[in-house]
């Protein structure tokens, strides 16, 4: 069996960490599979890097930064060949450019467009474990190094795995596998044994900090089995596969939070066609994501509120096109709140069952936990909340879903009741 | 006018030098010139990636070696290329493969096979300053990075040089000049305006460390003038050029020493034809490099004493073939001493001045210095002498032939004399 193995920057964080990962590899070889390695760079590395970069100047040229940030990945992979080759186990160090990894010229944050693997199946068959470095690719007209942005190396693994027909594309890191929601928050948080790429890339986008959501994208688009696991232990981990009928029973999957948002409101906003089009193309322009947006008309004035979210590294330069937009939209006024954050449900077996999402607003009423905004989507609800009731909310919801082992939602458990469980 | 300046690891040794070396490009660029740099890694950075290859194995692929050591210059050059940028010099960095260094497959000591530099004029005529990794280029066949062994960013510079036809490549290193010896061992030492090619690579291989051996080779070879200088003052530094009428008059330009060495006797081998090409051959096939070579027919017994020098650090290895030849071709025995040091006087003026060796050994004699070894070319005389005399010899040999600014011999001068000089 071809396994593509991915290791993150803590896995290969100093040298002994480094030979445990090649004996590991050495194992694997020895039951007979073939392994083909992708690796970050070693922990702080990329860090330190930038520190180095945000040192000299405030606006690096993507390019360069390109070329100073894929040294960290190519100084991991070597160490690793040399660590794999010192057991006796044949292994090759590749570049992104090496294994044919092309992407576009979008520096920092390229997609990738081609990828050959030539080089990879040349190695295989001559019996090398061949550890190629993530995180980069060289672009299609530049022929420069590119890089796929934070997380990158999970994207690299998938890649080579769709490219090879990998049987499984194994990503190893400091946790365990995908859980129903963050353990470190919720006790009770259970490992779940398999996800959809669906539920998989909500639990990416919505703050978990697992997987790199272009790594789930691309799984998806060629249909590559993931493994998200610990490089610290064998437990088996979370397998990442296509949504099947079991998974569909299941209603909700996991809880998922993101203390990261800030929520901007333009008040009293006249009520005219193409006002949205008109803020939102602005926003974009400047390149800030938005994630969800609420309109609501006023029956009484005529005029709208117009709230949105944003990432709060960006509030401060969305709130300034907000107060220039506002003037120029004749609206009363801006407001900003950092003290949000963003809690959601996930689940496939959303699509098939009612009363989801009126058994979430009900738990949060419940507990006293107002709600400031609200989306969806097929297969989860998210609530934007007041950050001090994050906690609260999510274990509440976690609770309510019966997500901790039980695949019944336990409609009539209170928070009380949990947390005097909870001290039992 | 086109030049090419090389900055070793001290003067990019961190953010503020890097800033140094960026206002010193912009400020030769304002005078109308073009400038491509080549850039070492930072200080420490290569030393610090072997000790964690050496960490994983004692047997290192050079393919993965060099994918590991070639890091350290990419991180330069992307920083140091941001550094010039932020000036408002537009600059983009390079890689070996980028400028099109191509070399054999000899991995950590590659020789380079061509070199294209097509990216290079390109970016010259967009008006901007490349900055090119020393030390490395892509080989031919493998298409896999390639590094030149130490001191290979200077030959980076020069073979950019040959290849854009430069008016002048500049090695900027922590020392002003070529020097008439160790200034640190000779405060009287003179640093040189000029030099010969012929008489750098002498002192190159005989222990200077100002320039790699290589490089010089390439620059004769394609005639390219070298200027080595401090990057830390804006003294004119040492030019190294094709020999000329002038320097001819110079009978010794510069007295050289080696501490590392060590000397292997082969002791009473029965003197046979054969037996030299048989000894030096198994030393040249274990890859170890003999500098001077020593035989003395005794007409007493028959026998002859052989005696070679080795880098110290190849010592044990020598020593070991030479204990297992001395078996095969009957000899009494073997002596290993490594309390010895070489010290050289150079000087393309010796081809017409006759004397110079006579003066040599007259010198030591006259300071109690014995001479164990001898050997001679064309523009250079070495002598093999107990370690503990080096510092003597070599201020003795300075003074001998008015190295001090003086162009004719001071024969008379005696030690005691030159002592007092100095205290006076």
């Amino acid at each position: 069996m071809l396994i593509v193995q991915k290791y993150g920057g803590t896995s290969v964080g100093d040298i002994e960490r480094i030979r445990a990962v090649a004996r590991k590899v050495k194992r694997v070889c020895d039951e007979g599979h073939q392994v083909v390695l992708v690796v970050s760079a070693m922990s702080g590395e990329t860090d330190k890097l930038i520190g180095l970069a945000e040192e000299l100047s405030n606006h690096i040229e993507g390019r360069e930064m390109d070329l100073l940030l894929s040294s960290g990945e190519r100084i991991s992979a070597a160490l690793m060949a040399m660590a794999i080759s010192e057991l006796g186990v044949k292994s090759m160090s590749f570049t992104g450019r090496q294994v044919g990894i092309v992407t576009n010229d979008a520096h920092t944050k390229a997609r990738i467009e081609k990828v050959s693997a030539n080089r990879l199946k040349k190695a295989l068959a001559e019996g090398a474990v061949p550890v190629v470095t993530g995180f980069q690719g060289i672009s299609v007209t530049g022929k420069d190094v590119t890089t796929f942005g934070r997380g990158g190396s999970d994207l690299t693994a998938v890649a080579i795995a769709a490219s090879l027909k990998a049987a499984l594309c194994e990503i190893y890191t400091d946790v365990d596998g995908v859980y129903t929601t963050d353990p470190n928050m919720v006790t009770e948080a259970r490992k779940l044994d398999r996800v959809s790429y669906e539920e998989m890339l909500e639990f990416s986008s919505l703050g978990a900090k697992v997987l790199q959501s272009m790594a789930v994208e691309y799984a998806k688009k060629y249909n590559v089995p993931l493994v998200v696991r610990s490089s610290f232990s064998d437990a088996p981990g979370t397998l990442i596969v296509k949504e099947d009928e079991d998974m569909e029973k299941v209603v909700v999957s996991g809880v998922a939070y993101d203390k990261n948002q800030s929520k901007i409101t333009i008040i009293g906003v006249p009520d005219r066609p193409g006002i949205a089009s008109k803020l939102f193309g602005t926003v974009a322009a400047a390149n800030i994501v938005v994630d969800m947006i609420v309109q609501n008309i006023s029956h009484a004035t005529g005029a709208t509120d117009i709230s949105f979210t944003v990432a709060r590294t960006e509030s401060k330069k969305a709130m300034k096109l907000a107060d220039s937009l506002a003037k120029d939209l004749d609206a009363v006024g801006t407001d900003l709140r950092e003290d949000i954050s963003k809690v959601s449900i996930v689940g496939v077996g959303m699509k098939s069952h009612s009363g989801v999402a009126a058994l979430m607003f009900e738990t949060l009423a419940k507990h006293g936990v107002n709600i400031m905004m609200i989306s969806t989507s097929e297969i989860k609800v998210s609530c934007v909340i007041e950050k001090k009731f994050t906690e609260l909310a999510v274990r509440a919801l976690h609770n309510a879903f019966g997500l901790e082992g039980k695949k019944k939602p336990a409609k009539k458990k209170t928070a009380k009741k949990k947390a005097k469980a909870k001290r039992g």
